[in-house]
């Protein structure tokens, strides 16, 4: 029914009125393009789709990962152009009270005058896939769960390190299907990473938090950075004498941009869906977790806002932890709308009926229902655990216990070989280890972390004593009688007497050893040690879920798949933050009865917006310009203006930002940059009636650069097509 | 500009692609259809326009007032449709604890089981009109100003007492253009009105509050009455002898309905508009008064709120006023952000501008140029006298305060003649004098009341010496030193002393003569009396202004009248609560960058919406049809379903809300009830692009008579024509 409706308000949005293909729903890896070969030419790719899949060629071969982020090589000159607000890091990072590059953006005239992104920053060129299932796999069917864990574990570690003896290269081993195959991704690993443009705020971040998942959106959301090496072309770290990288190939960028209906893709690196849930997962996804978390989260930014007040230096320190909090509250708000609007735990349980009746049509099929009921069996007990220790996790969230928790186990990782501990521990993590400990600084406010640890505290002690946990209540001193009230008093000793908001005593602690912690008085390093145990023997148990689940789930992805296919779909795997490829329209969409998202916003749009305040505080040159309507070469006729953001029906999500939208001829159109706040249930269900994502138009991000900007420089120095 | 992208908007959205003629602006009255004829006709209008005219013909014969809503006759006898909303005080009147009529909604199967309407409830049927302007301004035009207002006042009050010596009559006489003209309008009122059939809440106020002036809408928001009168046909109290009321006229209801682009017109009352306000009355209005209103109005409504929690039998009493508030707090909301987006006050100065310049452009129009001087000048002195004023206004307002104070002044006014007492105080005002003391008490909770008076008070407190009544402060105790702190005990023994909140004591004191009120020891009657001389001397200053006003504004009228006419626009009288004329097209529309609106919302858009608490509750009964797309004849081929809510480019007002509204043919097609919160601005500008009114369509209204209420009998009764 929904597919009729969407196909007729396509065509009534469509100022082109033709009907354009519908979107194929998935995020393809390269692997598979062959596959979709035909419907990509359907849907309108010039390119032959082989070409897709050869990741040194061009296109994929411009397409990077920064960790986090999405972005592409533009010149052979190593400019990457990514989200404002994936770089907006680097601008805050270099931004002094003097030079305030966040209010009125940066612009290096020349490559001289590029600044050091932020520490950590990197680029990824994916350079090699290799196929590890085999190796990951083999023999560990016949395993005990945890010996199965650990096997698999042990395996992915050993191949990456020996990927990564080809120095300058950071690998990974991605899973695929819930552990049916495996990945390997080899990756040159840029660390000279400089910020060469970003706009101002109120341009890249136009519209804030209001108007985060929202449409209409009018973000510039673009920024440019350099990769740099050694001369001698191999990843270094920063230095005067590196050099800018060349890449193997760059994208055009487009001035002539998209229409309504127009083809559309984007390579990028979606983080994490959920599409192939069990139904008693999404049960206690939509009927527990994310509600409960939803409510916490609304009185934890309640409770910053409260304790670290607007202009106050503490605020300071924790816009960004706000910012990421209330992204996810509203998130989580859309992802519960969302699955309330679609039916989600309806459609998932005829889904799994289906299933069922495609496994029960063949008798040869019976193991795929057996591992299905054992699988659903192990989310019931992993969804109980997660409960039963859902607010003991929240309660041991203050920083510095983090702080003392991960030093201490450092100390304890340390007593193995480096190839034997646990990830995160090995010596390939030291450097950001070590970053993250000094960065704490930046994050850090001891009235706020204990007014957080308080109002986790009081969510502690109202649960059943199930729930609680001996070591932990003997730390604190709390008792069944222990009220509310007493928390903060409870707590006060902690920050009182520790030294671990000190910098230099937390980097000087990762060279210690563990009976160094063992023998020490600090309060909070005296709590990690008396939960070590405890933590150990949940991670444990948790590893014998995921032991099973290792076996389970490829059976249970296999029927699947195989039911998928033969119903005529092309099953794709969750995403997993590999390169992937989704591709599409230019449409419009119907959101809600009633009511309809056009295509394309317009620059007339900002100045509707305009209040003069942030995040609608868009410079009043642009404004004049605006005004004026001078658009200079990059009016969309069908719209009479410049085109700000566009939408698409392209299967998206968190990790896609700043991926390079190309047209049919895999020229730059535009960066995606978000979904709309009724696609972020896409997560678990594609919904084509209401999944659109966001993109900043390749002609705005032009427009500014070269009538607000004057970085006319950098558009030199691109390969601009029309 | 706007114009172009509106008719490709349109074009865009339209399905039949037929490109609707662009609505024309403006509430005409019935005298000015001929005028407009042509374009009438050229919108679609299938009648002969000369029959609008005719206020006792087909189909404006079928078209009543209700005193603050419009509505229309749909049977022969005496059948009436009108909004939920208007019909609503009646359906709660008649509500108990076993009869939830509010949350079942009612109906009667046959006309005994009809229930009387709320006191007050009131059908007035327009006879007669006629042009009094002669009369009432003649000679006034060299009178001094008090003198002008005084004449002019006595005129209108003479004027109407004739009319009204015909008994079973209401008359008014309408003032238009500013006073330039004068329309005695004679309207049959029909005192015995019943209640017929409401919708439960949950489908006729479906939405509430959250939806209020919003689009997407599904509100069924419908109800009916039927007028009752004497066996000789004559306006009548109550009377189980009385009849149904037989209309010269009534409304064919169309189950056909209407499609996207077809002709719609809407005849209604629509209350007030400015749009003919000068600058500086524009300047004052969205400078200071709205805004100041609009933050009052908010720490109001969170005083009653905290002072009335939910669930408390205070709560009950102050939910009618709460709605009006947050109603009142929005529409504000939507008109500072509407002006600020049209840019109202730029747009009012090149109007203002450009009539200046063709008053310049010929000598012999220099008087208006001088009244427009004079007129801008009276409106500063308005303004300076409202904002001196403000804080006092609103500390006047306790409940018993102000009931103590039209007491007194009742008494004062008893004391001449009744030809020549103030409005409101006549002898044809004392049923709802008396009414309005008696429900008093449904609406009164002295602890609510109280901190009411706080919250005005610590406004007025704050303001300087010049805006302080010494009157007032005396009778408060209020000195320099007086603090917000002290406030709550200053009102105490206002309310600890009073029996004016014992409403035999009020009605008692309808009685009283202006002694006994300056003998009393209550201590509200106490203040009533030390402000009374205040408030006359106020009184008597606005009305010097009004004379002055009416002596300018008829000039300033003239003058920008006959400037559009010249421009080949056909000027309109400001709204005024008379009946008007207006029409256009179903349509939606892009409120804003990015967005459009859909001309219909569907019944699957509920299922939607519907979270099962109220506002979005529907029976299941109604979810449970649309599941089954159980449409019966009512389906919209279009759109697929039956339509619930259509927008249309109609140009209307509150007190048009319950209007009929009429398709080419002059059949029902649905009823005006609320425009978009992008829309309430069109009070001062309207603005083509983003002014939308909401209505319920006939088939949806059908549908759930049918469907859901089974309220077949009624269905027949009307004429349904298809």
């Amino acid at each position: 029914m929904n597919n009729a409706k969407l196909l007729s308000l396509s065509l009534l949005l469509s100022s082109s009125l033709v009907v354009p293909a519908a979107a194929e729903e998935g995020m393809f890896t390269p692997q598979q393009l062959p596959d979709i070969a035909e419907q990509l030419e359907e849907a309108g790719l010039e390119l032959d789709p082989d070409t897709l899949t050869d990741l040194t060629g061009f296109p994929m071969g411009a397409v990077v990962s920064l960790g986090g982020c999405s972005a592409s090589f533009v010149s052979p000159e190593g400019l990457v152009v990514t989200n404002h607000h994936c770089a907006r890091g680097s601008v805050q990072y270099n931004s002094t009270a003097e030079n305030n590059y966040l209010a009125n953006g940066f612009l290096a005239q020349t490559q001289d005058a590029e600044l050091p992104a932020a520490p950590g920053s990197r680029v990824y060129v994916t350079t090699e896939l290799t196929d590890v299932t085999e190796r990951m796999r083999a023999g560990t069917e016949d395993m005990e769960p945890l010996a199965r864990y650990e096997a698999i574990d042990q395996r992915r570690k050993d191949i990456t390190a020996e990927c990564e003896a080809d120095p300058g290269y950071r690998c990974l081993v991605a899973s695929f299907y819930g552990g049916a195959e495996y990945t390997l991704i080899k990756r040159l690993e840029v660390r000279d990473v400089r910020l060469v443009y970003a706009p101002a705020d109120s341009i890249g971040k136009y519209g804030g938090d209001v108007d985060n998942w929202m449409w209409p959106r009018h973000t510039g959301d673009f920024s440019f950075y350099r990769a740099y090496v050694a001369p001698d072309g191999s990843a270094a770290d920063f230095d005067e004498a590196n050099v800018p990288y060349s890449p193997e190939h760059h994208l055009k960028v487009s001035a002539a941009g998209v229409e309504d209906g127009d083809f559309v893709m984007v390579a990028g690196y979606p983080g994490s869906t959920s599409r192939y849930a069990l139904l008693a997962e999404v049960e206690n996804t939509f009927d527990w977790q994310y509600p409960t978390f939803q409510g916490l989260l609304t009185s934890w930014i309640a409770t910053i806002e409260n304790t670290a007040p607007e202009g106050s230096d503490a605020r300071v320190k924790y816009e960004s932890r706000l910012a990421s909090l209330n992204n996810f509250e509203k998130n989580l708000r859309g992802q519960i709308e969302g699955a309330r609007r679609v039916g989600l735990v309806d459609r998932r349980r005829a889904r799994e009926a289906a299933l069922a009746e495609w496994i029960g049509a063949d008798p040869a099929r019976a193991g795929y229902g057996d591992a299905i009921a054992a699988l659903t069996d192990l989310s019931v007990e992993s969804a109980t655990a997660a409960r039963t220790n859902f607010w003991f996790g929240n309660a041991t969230r203050p920083q510095l216990l983090s702080a003392a928790q991960r030093l201490y186990r450092l100390s304890k990782e340390r007593e193995l070989p480096n190839a034997e501990r646990e990830s995160g521990y090995q010596e390939r993590d030291m450097t950001f280890f070590r970053q993250g400990l000094q960065a704490l600084d930046r994050r850090f406010d001891p009235e706020v972390d204990k007014a957080e640890w308080v109002l986790f505290l009081s969510g502690y002690i109202a649960q059943p004593e199930a729930e609680r946990v001996e070591a932990f209540d003997e730390a604190l001193g709390i008792t069944a009688e222990t009220t509310a009230a007493d928390l903060p008093g409870l707590v006060e000793r902690f920050y009182a007497g520790t030294q671990l908001d000190d910098a230099d005593t937390r980097l000087a602690l990762m060279e210690a050893d563990a009976a160094q912690f063992e023998a020490s008085d600090d309060p909070f390093i005296e709590l990690a040690v008396a939960l070590y145990d405890y933590e150990r023997s949940l991670e444990t148990e948790g590893e014998m879920r995921a032991g099973e689940s290792l076996a389970l789930r490829p059976a249970y992805m296999e029927a699947i798949t195989q039911w998928q296919k033969e119903e005529g779909s092309l099953p794709y795997p969750d995403a997993n933050s590999t390169l992937r490829i989704t591709f599409g329209n230019v449409m419009g969409g119907s959101p809600f009865d009633g009511m309809a998202y056009l295509p394309f916003t317009t620059l007339e749009g900002i100045t509707q917006k305009d209040t003069g305040e942030a995040p609608f505080d868009s410079p009043q040159a642009q404004l004049d310009l605006i005004d004026a309507q001078d658009y200079g070469s990059y009016e969309l006729e069908s719209i009479g203006s410049v085109p700000v953001n566009f939408l698409s029906d392209l299967d998206v999500t968190g990790g896609n930002s700043g991926s390079a939208t190309l047209n049919a001829r895999g020229e730059l159109v535009g960066l995606l940059f978000d979904g709309t706040f009724e696609s972020v249930n896409s997560d678990w269900d594609f919904d084509p009636r209401t999944t659109r994502s966001i993109h900043v138009d390749t002609r705005y991000m032009l427009w500014v650069m070269e009538k607000v900007d004057g970085a006319e420089g950098l558009i030199e120095e691109m390969d601009i097509v029309r």
